[in-house]
């Protein structure tokens, strides 16, 4: 054995928990909590290059994950962390380096500025590092939650993971600062649902949606749009499940997937495989909009409960489908070939139920907006119990999964469910959302939905790098704050979506003037997003927009497809009002660090009473 | 020794913690931190019989307080603590308890319903427990900040101090409810400043301004008030000290008590001796209201810095001055004289600067108003650069004391300084603060106050019981937010204040008017406590109006007494900008709790290199 330089010695003994680990030979377990069976279902790149690849299971008994992170080509050491948006600075890190003599891995996190520190508590645990003929192997695991302020805490939802390469050794840990690395972020579902798959039925057959053998194009982002159709005559089926083909080799370069049918009014779509964006794409494609399966990578296959399945095929269905996968090719690789696609998996016997989609959250309306220079603005679209008593079967309806969407500036979005004025339920939370990641996901615990119960649909957004305020809308500037809840029995309830009443948005342009002088008008001829590029985004003028927002009446979308409505009164509609709100949940941890009893005096000196 | 009942000895090894004490046997010094040479330099009955007494002494260089508990009858225990406002819910807990057999001391909390329980951790620390001719006396200490979430952080400003009386043992500590005891609060500061006490003249004299032995009423309140005058020719003098004369026996009614000078407008005052409310008192006295010197419970003697000193006397003031006295008697003791006041102690030889008193904070006017059924309403005032520009000396002044005051529904009090835009100094600040323990504080470190400074001073109030706005004014239902700072040299400014731009809150009005509907009308010709009336305080009102408030101009009173104004223009100011906040001081406390090293594996199989 080597004796480590003086300062990593100094380091070590300072923290006592460096782990030393020697690469030729084996380590064997250390722990008796051994990888499971399976050990590692869930898998991604996190390189555009794919020479860094992460692994891993979850352990909801434990609470913990295992990783396996193999490192094809080991430099001088790599970094491997989370943090919360996929930065490389306030990471939680466990780092793998060598000062030229031995080889060091510890749970480390980065300040600020990416300079990289040991943690004073080491809960990201080393049990196996070893060399295969893929690369290096190295095995650890963490607490979702390690109490330790400068870690990650492992949420439900969106996990930004990083990484960086260590291309020549450091003298200390302390040394390095993440900012001079090759470094990169890749984001996953980390605590993918535990839920038991399914059994398919016996008469199940697949069809494989996929584009033909194309050209990824040597350009950072591409969204490839693929038509195909059903066969000729195909009949109402059930898809039962779905899942990923991606071609060996692209894994890195294939970000997500998705398949939607197109509109059943068009007896026909022309033929397209090409970028989505190119001019070539006939513009009838933009009616193929209705989702029937999507996938985003490190995600698995989608399955449907036992006793529902996706209505496709048959009358009063078009045909035509339209497949789109998103390459990223960040490094501009040339003259890859990709075939990859979705595999559906589909039954002639349907199930009891159809499952449905149905659209939560607000009104893609301008009067709906955000001001500039915003971190963490929130909007919120209610789906009212008028709505869910009206169009919800007495039986209620269960949602089994969901897709959040945002455009470019959402941040976290969550559903809640409101029974008699109380949140009862989480639907769906994502509070590292993303809008480079739209997955659906599998609810861990599916929500039932009674007649009369309320879903309110928030999104926090972050305009700092805005001038204007941030209207809502269809644009890719423009916002959305949309929860896609799969859910059955199908019901003819397909939007259920709020805006505030347009009265009082005309009032508050109204108050802008008066409180602001004759300098400014937000006049009332002017459209809305004209409106709001008038208003002077001053403290009073942020503070009441907010305040509005919160106590505004509402208009309602209560709609059976995004044009009929139900029938009924749906403008200024009272805001749901909410009397009690879910907890959170309390954390663990010990709320001060334990003494030792021993430090305490014991008082006994004799006897007699008091 | 007699042996615990089981219940009691699983609770003590149970957390190990637990101090049996037995009383008859004086108990040695524990710790080498021994109680200082004079060990308890403050003190205070805590019961209306003054049957309970505490004193204590300051250590800022350890951060601990070193109590004495002195118990002049012991009945089957007693409980000592702190909490938030005076509450037995809540509390952090000192408990001294018998189960019939042995007797023990340890550090508890109690929770929201009153019932109590041992801590994990022992903070209050038994130094000595023995029995003294006045009674058992325990000395304990407790750091400031123990890090334990479940104790009170002691911090600078009012604290409230609980106690309760056992009658009979308990089997066990979490037997107890402080419901079912005889309980009660005391208000002190606990940490008093540790100043160095000035040299005072030799030609020192001391005046003694005293109620001429009184019969204390039987009444739970009563301020006395009492005219004398200065001796004919009296000139004009330097007060460079004072001090309270407490008549023996009367330490736990005589609650507060304060010296005002009479206005000089008026050549003579009528005498007076009796209760302030009283249909006798003549109205002349309510302009005595120049404050000359205010001491309250649990304070000492109070010294102006060796520079200064307050005039009174000679020409152009008043000879007659009006004493008012507290007596809080709960118990309605009847019978008892007194003849309790304050020794003021002056001098010929005029120090070089004279002392001055200024007013920060709110004008007092209906304008500024707090909704009804707030727990935390803010209203702030300020002294604005502009003012501090026209009516401070070159040199600045110096502050080195503080008087806050609020009426009923004032919870906590701030002054900040604010220097280019920055706060920089908080001048005094009362997170518990009382309206009912109003005290001029010595401040810990004189503030300097320069020419184009910024003083803001934050109120924070509770109207929760209150259905009505709750206006500024005089009346006692109504508020006020004011910081009587004490400096010196003195100069013409004696008011800096301000309120909102009258012309804006005009616009409020108008603005729940039109949000509001036909239904309410805080109308224009209305006088604004009544449009405030008016106002139907739903939840946007409300966030408007505290918008309207960190929003709009504001009028200011820069004035030379509290009629003349500096000269200038003083309404519609631009609201002060701070660009950069105090930083909140960081905790000692450790994030999280440490696990020993030795828990981590250290990995060290063989050699070579990776």
């Amino acid at each position: 054995m080597q004796v480590p330089s003086p300062s990593t010695r100094e380091a070590a003994s300072m923290y006592g928990t460096v782990v030393a680990i020697f690469l030729v030979i084996l380590v064997a377990t250390l722990q008796s909590s051994a990888p499971p069976e399976n050990p590692f279902p869930y898998r991604v790149p996190l390189d555009p290059e794919g020479s860094l690849e992460l692994s891993w299971n979850v352990s909801y008994a434990q609470k913990t994950v295992h990783f396996q992170l193999l490192v094809q080509e080991l430099k001088a050491g790599v970094l491997f962390g989370m943090s919360d948006r996929g930065e490389l600075e306030n990471a939680d890190l466990v780092v793998l380096w060598t000062d030229g003599d031995s080889t060091y891995f510890g749970d480390a996190w980065s300040d600020q500025r990416g300079q990289i520190h040991l943690d004073s508590r080491q809960d990201y645990q080393l049990l196996r590092a070893r060399r295969t003929p893929e690369g290096l192997s190295l095995i650890f695991k963490r607490p979702f939650d390690t109490c330790d302020p400068k870690d990650y805490l492992i949420e439900d939802g969106t996990v930004h993971l990083v990484y960086g390469v260590l291309e020549e050794p450091f003298r200390t840990l302390e040394a390095i600062n993440t900012s001079g690395l090759q470094t990169g972020l890749q984001r996953v579902q980390l605590l993918k649902p535990s839920i038991p798959i399914p059994a398919l039925p016996v008469d199940t057959h697949t069809m494989e949606i996929r584009t033909p053998d194309v050209l990824i194009p040597d350009q950072p982002t591409t969204y490839w749009c693929h038509i195909t159709e059903l066969p000729d005559g195909f009949s109402r089926h059930h898809i039962v499940m779905y899942e990923p083909i991606v071609t060996k080799g692209n894994e890195a370069l294939v970000h997500h997937m998705e398949v939607f049918q197109c509109a059943a009014q068009f007896e026909t779509f022309p033929q397209f495989s090409g970028p989505c964006d190119s001019k070539m794409k006939p513009g009838r494609l933009n009616y193929c909009r209705h989702v029937l399966a999507a996938w985003a990578l490190g995600a698995k296959a989608f399955y449907y409960p036992e006793e529902a399945g996706l209505a496709f095929g048959g009358a009063g269905s078009s045909r035509f489908l339209r497949l789109e996968v998103h390459y990223h090719n960040p490094l501009k690789i040339q003259g890859r070939r990709d075939s990859s696609g979705i595999r559906l998996h589909y039954t002639a016997t349907l199930r009891r139920f159809d499952a449905g989609i149905m659209e939560l959250g607000l009104v893609y309306s301008p009067v709906m907006a955000i001001p500039p220079r915003e971190t963490a603005f929130v909007l919120t679209g209610y789906c009212t119990d008028k709505c869910t008593q009206l169009a919800l079967p007495p039986s209620g309806i269960h949602i089994f999964a969901s897709q959040l969407h945002t455009h470019l500036t959402g941040r976290k979005v969550v559903t809640v469910l409101v029974r008699d004025g109380r949140e009862t339920e989480i639907v769906n939370r994502d509070d590292h959302y993303s809008p480079h990641f739209q997955e659906i996901r599998m609810l861990k615990k599916t929500v039932s939905v009674r007649p009369g119960d309320v879903l309110v649909t928030s999104c926090t957004y972050n305009t700092e790098d805005r001038e204007l305020a941030t209207v809502g809308g269809f644009g890719i500037l423009e916002e959305m704050c949309v929860n896609y809840v799969h859910y059955y029995p199908q019901t003819q309830l397909e939007v259920c979506k709020s805006t505030v009443d347009p009265g009082f948005l005309r009032e508050y342009f109204h108050l802008v003037n008066r409180f602001n002088g004759e300098e400014v008008c937000t006049c009332p001829q002017a459209s809305v997003p004209e409106q709001f590029a008038a208003v002077p985004w001053n403290s009073f003028n942020r503070d009441v927009l907010r305040a509005l927002y919160g106590f505004a009446p509402i208009s309602m979308h209560c709609n059976k497809s995004s044009a009929v409505r139900f029938q009924g009164e749906w403008n200024r509609q009272p805001l749901p009002e909410i009397i009690s709100k879910l907890e959170e949940p309390t954390s663990h941890c010990p709320a001060s660090q334990d003494q030792s009893p021993s430090s305490h005096p014991v008082v006994n000196i004799g006897g007699g009473k008091g």
